[in-house]
């Protein structure tokens, strides 16, 4: 059977001693979550995933969910029984705002609580992951009534949330959405149509389910402009916000999936059931796209939670087995072979994974403090920064961080031989429960379009000149630091890399809008090695100044980051001038055929 | 559902305009395979495969193979009667000898078949390929009396095949196996152990099993040279050479797989089961190694196979699926949206695939075509030449074919989004399919050793400079030719790296090999790419050939060729100066960490 231990550790290096998590002390909610609180609260939150979630995973993989012939949705066996721990536990509401029953804490420390979370068991950390994007949403399109009643049932996790978008012939074209929404003269509006991929859309662990559902008002315009966004509870809210009525809404079958059995993922049948408005009318994807983002980020997180899990096991298997002999002669003479982790090969494996593994959760720990920052800071300024950051890094997380996660998935899996295909030892599933962060949310060849269509020149290409400038100044800054400057040369070329594939975009996308296309998916891998890279040089710097001051605590753990920062650069960050080499292809070559001709 | 076209017209373009199969028709077997006849049989072979396999693989998925509590195994529904067809119409033993009721056709035409049918259904194809498997084996190291019993009955497909060679504690290391042999005075032995991850180790679709079983002789050398390898039917030959009684080898569970489910796979318990040495005593590696070399090619052209269905199923969706609009202005004006086919990215994930599809398939019959030279040809030097072309593109074609297949299955379902995430599209089946091709038949990393460490060495490095050679002249001899000529370019500085890595591992390997362990994996799929992109070179210069001589008969088949060549080169050929700087990295920083620092 998989284990998992949570990075604690790591996550508190990440906030002390790279990335200042105390000089965010004046915002809201940092104040009272002193790093001693921090660590406490998420050592909690690790023993939950480690001894709760993680045994639960394998479980709900076998069973899955089941639909009995009236839609009712039962979820697999001990997935209520956590639900109601974390619930009572108030970890739902761990960022959510204190007015309607949340704790108020930094946004980071729920981001650090996913990773957990999804390592330890992805298809579980759906169903409370669902509930705080419905109630990121709320938060900021609900009027205050709709907000007291429903985002506080969220927040408690007495009721759960989900969100409403694909449809049978749409799920990335939104504009195309079929689905009706009839006003009926009272604010409420009858809903008809059908939703499908509809994750946790019915299941048995809240009493009632929040349904944010994007529908077209009767004579809305065509297009995307003309759809707007419903909550549709599974019972309406009686006088006292109880469940009462059983609204007609209901889950026509589950899909059968590659993984994440243990979440129902539903079409969703809406057959005039009631809703209410959120936000404006026809302003329905404006008001989902914070829920995506919230969503996206939740699930680059999870890419980076599944490759950290699969590591783990692959490490813990490579320690144990005993294989061959290492090339430079018996480690373990008394055995009868080797553990595999002498070879070089499995050591590339494992240090690949890693390396990423631990540069992937510095950069959403450093995106997180920014999405603090951006929600809380009085300085308009740095709110405006750290939201510009947000903007850009968010297709970079979902895109590279679930690309890489399934990889490293894979990777991982292939170190147990045919041990890691059967399905008893546990690598399959991360495998197939990995692979779905790479298409939902926006499949990630939409990041990559997101990236370079949108994010890119936003703003006459603010967010990008000043991580380059970030990037760069610290290049220089750091030119004499002894225990850094061998990183800085790859680190270097790497941004020379991105800064040339920017400027060909520049120079060749506005008038062949297909050449942005055509390198849009290398682009995004490229802008990740480089943050990635960036993440790497800040942890070498900061462990190289604990190892300097005599105190660190932990001399083998800085050593430890210093090794594997240097492997990073040696080995991940040439991936660059691949991709600006694919990139200053273009589009000629690919457009050049005929539909027919592929 | 999904669909299969066998890409015969492309195969019968690399045999006669690519690969000169003419040239090989003083080859025994050959004459009588005229370019007509081939056509004519790989049609045959075409049709059933998708006419019969393709709609029998979702089911096989579905269904998997069940055991009963007696150890008898049953096979998915539909599995029988297709696989009595094939057996009655010859194709297990197309190309074995026809002294034991073979049709002594080219190896080739083989290769042939088993792509098409690892493409249509991968799970039923292992069956009568182990058969071929262990048909090889016998053919080269058994008596002529085991030869007339058994190799002829694998020909007719009566009986079947297996390969067993893992343990519970070994698969890698077959120096370690427990598995015992006591011999009984009378010619036979007494085998017992347990051997795991047994393919078709147990079915219905035969009468007889017959158990090629690596063991150790009571009192034979410790470790690789005191194992043995023996003949083990399930039921006794009786005088007739028909099943007799029940020998005491059984299945004693079924493995649960990723996939890959409608193959029996098998715990194999032998008690005291009866069993006769195949080869000499204590050189049964020797004897398996025969086997393995026949099933990597073969798993080699599974993961081609994984590839192309899961390309044709992604085009298919491609060119259907309406879903926004092209960057340059509608191209479905009429439609509420464009075919998916119109944006780059799409065009760059097809394109990638097919481009790597088309390549392999000439380096497979490339190959293919040396296997029968140098098993048939009286020219010694041609027979030579042609088995250090095989010795060493066996390695290649497994670990480059299979790792890129597999990545591609996963490219070609991210295409369809949700829909490919679902099992009921069916791309999940090739992505679960395709994972274990990776796996067994020696893992990818132990393909990637026995490039760098066996075959590179051998013989003073002969096989691979012959192909430095080869390349190289192509290069010069072409560099007028206009139409290929823009490709040399590319082609050549990926032969630059290889040539360049090579020379790094004879400088940096001889005396730290942990160094040529470090960068195995990465000289591998440089060394792939590298041929592959020779393959392209060659397959353009042939297409151009055929347009210059204004009867190609099918100038846009020949047009495209010239434009995936080209896409080739711009996009994957790059591929190669990243390989070679991570080799060049060496093994220093990932050797210099402790095992449990990990």
């Amino acid at each position: 059977m998989p284990s998992y231990k949570a990075p604690v550790q790591d996550v508190m290096f990440l906030l002390n001693d790279v990335l200042g998590y105390e000089s965010h002390g004046n915002l809201p909610g940092f104040a009272d979550a002193t790093p001693d609180l921090v660590e406490a609260i998420l050592s909690e939150g690790a023993r939950f995933c480690e001894e709760v979630l993680a045994p639960l995973n394998p479980v709900g993989d076998r069973a899955g969910c089941t639909r009995d012939g009236e839609g009712n949705v039962t979820t697999p066996k001990g997935f209520k029984e956590a639900y109601e721990t974390y619930r009572e536990n108030g970890w739902i509401a761990l960022s959510m705002p204190e007015e309607f029953g949340g704790q108020g804490l930094p946004t980071t420390l729920n981001s650090i609580i996913q990773e957990f979370m999804s390592a330890a068991n992805l298809a579980w950390g759906m169903y409370p992951g669902l509930s705080q994007g419905a109630a990121a949403a709320l938060a900021v399109h609900g009027s205050q009534e709709q907000k007291a009643l429903y985002l506080s049932k969220l927040a408690s996790g007495e009721w759960s949330g989900t969100m409403n978008l694909t449809e049978p012939h749409c799920g990335t074209d939104l504009g195309l959405i079929k689905s009706k929404a009839v006003p009926q003269g009272d604010g409420s509006y009858k809903i008809s149509g059908q939703k499908i991929f509809i994750s946790a859309g019915e299941h048995d662990l809240t009493e009632n389910i929040v349904h944010l559902v994007l529908a077209r008002i009767e004579g809305a315009p065509e297009g995307t402009k003309g759809i707007s966004l419903f909550i549709v509870p599974k019972f309406l809210p009686d006088g006292d916000g109880k469940p009462g009525a059983r609204n007609p809404v209901s889950c026509g079958s589950l899909e059968e999936k590659m993984g994440i059995h243990g979440n129902a993922t539903c079409v969703m049948n809406y057959d005039g059931a009631t809703g209410w408005l959120l936000g404006e009318e026809n302003r329905g994807l404006n008001a989902m796209f914070v829920m995506m983002n919230e969503a996206r980020l939740a699930v680059g997180i999870q890419g980076l939670g599944q490759s950290e899990v699969a590591y783990q096991n692959a490490l813990a298997y490579a320690r144990d087995r005993l294989q061959g002999r290492s090339l430079t002669g018996p480690k373990n003479p008394d055995g009868k072979a080797d553990p595999i982790i002498v070879h070089p090969d499995v050591r590339r494996t494992l240090l690949s994974i890693r390396t990423f593994n631990e540069a992937a959760r510095a950069l959403v720990l450093w995106t997180a403090l920014k999405s603090d920052t951006s929600h809380r800071s009085d300085d308009k300024a740095a709110a405006q920064a750290a939201d510009d950051h947000m903007g850009l890094m968010t297709p970079v997380i979902k895109g590279v961080l679930t690309d890489k996660g399934f990889d490293n998935a894979v990777a991982a899996q292939q170190m147990l031989g045919g041990h890691g295909y059967i399905e008893e030892w546990g690598m399959s599933q991360f495998v197939r429960d990995a692979r779905i962060t790479m298409i939902y949310e926006g499949a990630n060849g939409i990041q990559a379009l997101d990236l370079v269509g949108r994010k890119l020149p936003r703003d006459g290409g603010r967010a990008v000149m000043a991580f380059f400038n970030e990037v760069g100044t610290f290049l220089k800054d750091n030119a004499g630091e002894e225990a850094v400057a061998p990183l800085l040369g790859p680190m270097k070329a790497g941004l020379d890399d991105l800064q040339k594939a920017t400027m060909w975009f520049m120079n060749n996308a506005m008038a062949e809008p297909d050449n942005a296309g055509a390198g849009s998916t290398d682009y995004m891998h490229l802008f990740g090695t480089v943050a990635l890279g960036y993440m790497w040089a800040r942890m070498a710097k900061a462990s190289a100044a604990a190892l300097a001051s005599g105190a660190s605590g932990d001399d083998r753990f800085h050593e430890t980051k210093l090794t594997l920062a240097r492997y990073f650069m040696e080995r991940h960050m040439p991936e660059t001038s691949l991709r600006l080499s694919r990139i200053s292809a273009g589009a000629e070559t690919m457009m050049g055929l005929d539909a027919d001709a592929f």
